[in-house]
């Protein structure tokens, strides 16, 4: 896959060229321009060259490089430096985490992805059908490209939330199993690792929000209070969802315990029942000279007969009492 | 059920006209008048209708079409957006969430309301019988409207509290069982959810009564405090519930582990009992050619006898050590 | 029992007259002078002359009057609003709330009892004994009654202490009963209830300390900050206690467990003793035709012996394993 | 004991004079002299007379008598009133409190002990051999005995986490106990006390390091900030240990139970072990005319020790399979 | 191992001379120098000689020699102090900490190492070769070590997260055993100790970034916010781990309880089977006159193999019902 997605100048809304990299220092020039480059994994020597035409600190071009960081957004000189991690649930019900960067200068916007993350030619579609908002310049941008990335948040943590109700259905209608119990505990780790994605977004978009940040222009406001707001939402879910599942894990160790005794009670009842017969066999084979019924011809079976009677009353009556 | 419930102008405090909702605007340019309209999901060509009279921001008409919103209180330019979740407690005891929308401008509020929630037909004209209150405009109107949203969590608080207790009676009056277990489950599961739709309005009253919002009159301050408290009353409630919910899930779980013991201890006390004609049984049948009362004509009965008052003794020794 | 309980009139420290309520305005005039009234489960009439005669406000009023408040300190106004709960521990060892509403203005006081509570007769007594202090007016009046008020608290939290360390004794004395898990979550309820009581007290009392009231003398600040301080030192109590019942839940727990694991041991033990002779007499019970000691006419009776000494060495051997 | 333990006045670091009690008003005169006096347990009176000749306030004094009071610091007019609790390690490994309240003004400190702490006459013989710091006045002489106090905590703390040290050990080396579980009960009672005694000096400490409060002089700011970062370290050691504390409660809890599962499986191993003569005598035992090898004189003989390989066969079966 | 490990002055980001300790003095007064010294476990006189050299307070000097410090930084004058503790993992994968001590003046930085720490001559060199960056003088020296060491954590927290996964495949993939609970307590212990090495970097290197201390250049800015991103990141791996961890501890718990639910209803079964042939053996084995098949030549044969068959079919029964 080639490195450099797309490289347009946008004027007035509306896409007025496409540019090559090295000439886009020209472009930046004329400040009612604005440039929109999207990069995909790009290597060691693109990253220079970008830093280079825009004129990037060294430390963001290295957290670029690296890309294993938690979303944060930082300021060098009048440059915005922004990580967020994207998620998607992939075929086998994993998370797939990937990362996208963003540069946002005076006039420009460049867009880095990292791992598995759909591209953004979608947005770009989109942004470039909305001239009047497009207008606003890079900030608009960085909100369509955020919005896309915060709203594919709602099908994972909706899955999550699935999961749980799968399991709570395992728990309360299932006998207790090893694999419950293993489930819940993915289900924990992939909520710890959702959360650790999204909990530090709610500080980057309520920085957005408090426009205390240079080149995000004040018109892009309640966009961004729309995305601060879908993230504390995520995020509620995602807690919501952690604590539900702390009460499962403990209703699943009070049934098994039930259960556990439901296990005992089951083995004594039988075991009585069983002791019936064991009795009365162990006295009719003393060895007493004279011992009722011993010389009748039915004797043996009236008592095989009269056991058998014993034992039914009997399970009746542990049935009656619970122990069955 | 038609859409616009009702659309009418006060003016010092009475109900002066009932408007059409084009006609609106034109109401509107008298500032000694307000306008309160109340709508019932309403559809998106109706919303526009309302933006375009109104001249609303379109983020927040999206957010009002869409119905799936946490609670929150939202600038957008003079026009205040305020979304709140309505609960009630259903035939099946269930609670069922609805969500009340808010659109206060310099002369008018806007009422939506979605889901199952009542409707505030009942509130207006309340409100219509304290025409001295209602000289208030908008304000009182919104804090009616908020009270009698408010004051209806508490009976679905108070039912959730008769719940605790009627799990309270199953943990400690009666035996362990599998529902008891999975009702502290969903009622954990409930009062997550009436947590959700509840603590976000602390901050939203709060944010009313600190009387930092445009066209909030200030004479209205008490009143939100008023509802302030009585939110943070309900959280309390909410948060006491689970506290003790929590502890009687260790509870349930303490009692199921003696019950357990109860067990395992009445299986051994008549285990032991049983083992006693098995025992005596098994010595009279061995085949020695001399053994005590063999040949005695009441030797049989005599043993028989015997080991029952074993039994009896052990049954009252057992019953004394609280074996049985 | 009568509503008004006292309605008096005080100058440079010294109760200067009984005042009747309907000529209270005229007092009031005096600035010289203060008055202050203790009522007891006023009715609404009473309450709207009360109103009436010191101008309180509407919401106000309806607080005092409903009397299931959480504690708060409001103003309206030039008026302080203040609502704190008592507590006692009746005879039955449960503890009983009530609720204590001050009206504080600029210079009178109104104090109203509701529920079991104690009378202030004895503080105001007290108070009329210290006129170098009442002269600072009715700050020092609502310092005298809430001292008077969160003092009732310790005992109350010692009981509750007691109640732990018996608990306690149980638990690490005793064999573990259902009773004491009971008590462990009736404790648990009876904390929570009054940490709801008196958690509201610490910001009352800061803000009272801060001195950011009016009518609120700053002579009385170090006599607020005492009580911060007791109040303070009544929440650590309780949730000192909490966090030891919590603890104490699982230590009970683990005993539980422990209990049931020797239950388990002394079972096993003694069916492996009963094994042997049921196993003896079952070889001896074999039908071969020869067989050791058979024929010996001291068979039955060395087999015996044999036994029980084989049932006395095993049951030394497990007593010493830590089975028995 | 006598109840003033030590009165002198100190001038630039040097110890001047011993003062009477009645005498210090006229030294305090002088503003190059600072005043130290030691109480120990003083009755009512003597605290009368020290209020009168350092003009202290009356709640400070009542409090100072009291002694039952959490670490605080407050300010009474100029005077600071500053209470702490001290801590040592008895004989029987038993925590025993005590308690040290300061009364510091422009030129004097009164240090009062309560209950069981080492008087301070070792930090005074400290003080008068570092006049150079001692110059600081008041200020050091709070510093100095501040640091005593807070040292002392150091091996109660130490002796507390060896404490642990011996549970875990026991846990994890032993056969589950219940003098462990009462022990780790002992111990949170113990870390929750010194919790309760250290965690309002990490406010106090701080307040001195801010140097907000008069008579304190700045020269002393590093040193205060010293004793905070002793004390924050105090917090974290208590901290750390509770924390494992609640680990090693529920490791117990767990081997306790795998320690049941353990008992469970020997006594089947060897219930199923024994089954197998039980078995094989019962089968010799019924009375069928033909029975294999029942005539052979060997007969009996050659089941027994057929049996008994059996067994043996079976105990190295479960043995191998972790049954016994 | 000689206690100092180099001391060198530094112009322009070049290094110009190595110094003799009692020469440093000289140095320091060109401002256009710095000296950068490093020191290994110093002797009480070698830290003598040091505080002379830059005039450091006596109370940082007591820290610098006894070692045992939280991380911590703090300002004596002019002069900045701070406290960071290192580790590695030693074979014996067991966590080995150290501790580094900084002083950093206008134009002098004095680094002292004490206990398992790697020599920073590598970071000297790596700074040496960046003449560029180390024109910034003392902060980018400090910026180089403190990276170093922060860096260095990241293998540790990383084997302490394969730590846990080695104990969750315990946990879902192995029988319950004492081992698996201990590991479960060694690494929570290990967690504790890194945190509380960790924790207090998030202060300290947000300190420096808020660039609030004197003696260090803005320029350096950036580069310790971006230590304060992997300290952040650091603690939240650690916090993650330590949640996980308490989850595992939560499963591993459940699995114990369901593994010896699986005992009894094995050993309930098996009881259940061997019943079978101990009942029909009791009843032929009565003595009755007439029993059927008792006289016949293959009763005892087919007796034994009806008793197997039944056996067989129950055997495949239980195992249909999950009891064997």
């Amino acid at each position: 896959m080639k490195e450099i997605i797309n490289c347009a100048a946008y004027q007035n809304g509306h896409r007025t060229a496409d540019v090559e990299l090295n000439k886009v220092h020209t472009v930046l020039e004329d400040v009612d321009q604005f440039v929109w480059i999207g990069l995909h994994e790009p290597s060691e020597q693109m990253l220079q060259r970008v830093q280079e035409e825009f004129n990037l600190h060294d430390l963001a071009i290295e957290d670029a490089h690296r890309a294993h960081q938690r979303p944060k957004i930082e300021l060098y000189g009048d440059t915005v430096f922004m990580v967020l991690r994207t998620a998607h649930m992939n075929q086998q019900k994993h998370i797939e985490f990937g990362e996208t960067h963003f540069f946002i200068g005076k006039n420009f916007i460049v867009i880095i992805r990292h791992g598995s993350t759909v591209a953004y030619t979608e947005v770009r579609a989109r942004c470039e059908s909305m001239p009047e908002l497009l207008k606003n310049g890079q900030s608009f941008v960085l909100y369509a490209v955020m919005d896309f990335i915060v709203d594919r948040y709602f099908p994972v943590v909706d899955d999550l939330e699935n999961e749980l109700e799968a399991i709570e259905d395992k728990i309360f209608k299932e006998k207790p199993r090893r694999e419950t119990t293993e489930q819940i505990y993915q289900l924990k780790r992939d909520l710890l690792e959702i959360k650790r994605a999204v909990s530090p977004l709610v500080d980057i978009s309520n920085r957005l929000v408090r426009m205390d940040i240079k080149n995000i222009s004040s018109e892009a406001q309640p966009y961004f209070r729309d995305i601060y707001d879908h993230v504390v939402r995520i995020n509620e879910m995602v807690d919501n969802t952690r604590e539900l599942l702390n009460t499962a894990l403990e209703a699943n160790f009070s049934l098994i315990s039930i259960s556990q005794n439901d296990t005992s009670k089951k083995f004594a009842g039988w075991a009585a029942i069983i002791a019936v017969p064991t009795m009365v066999a162990g006295f009719w084979g003393m060895n007493f000279r004279v011992m009722p019924e011993a010389e009748s011809e039915y004797g043996f079976y009236s008592i095989i007969v009269l056991t058998i009677v014993a034992c039914v009353v009997l399970y009746f009556l542990f049935r009656r009492s619970g122990w069955l």
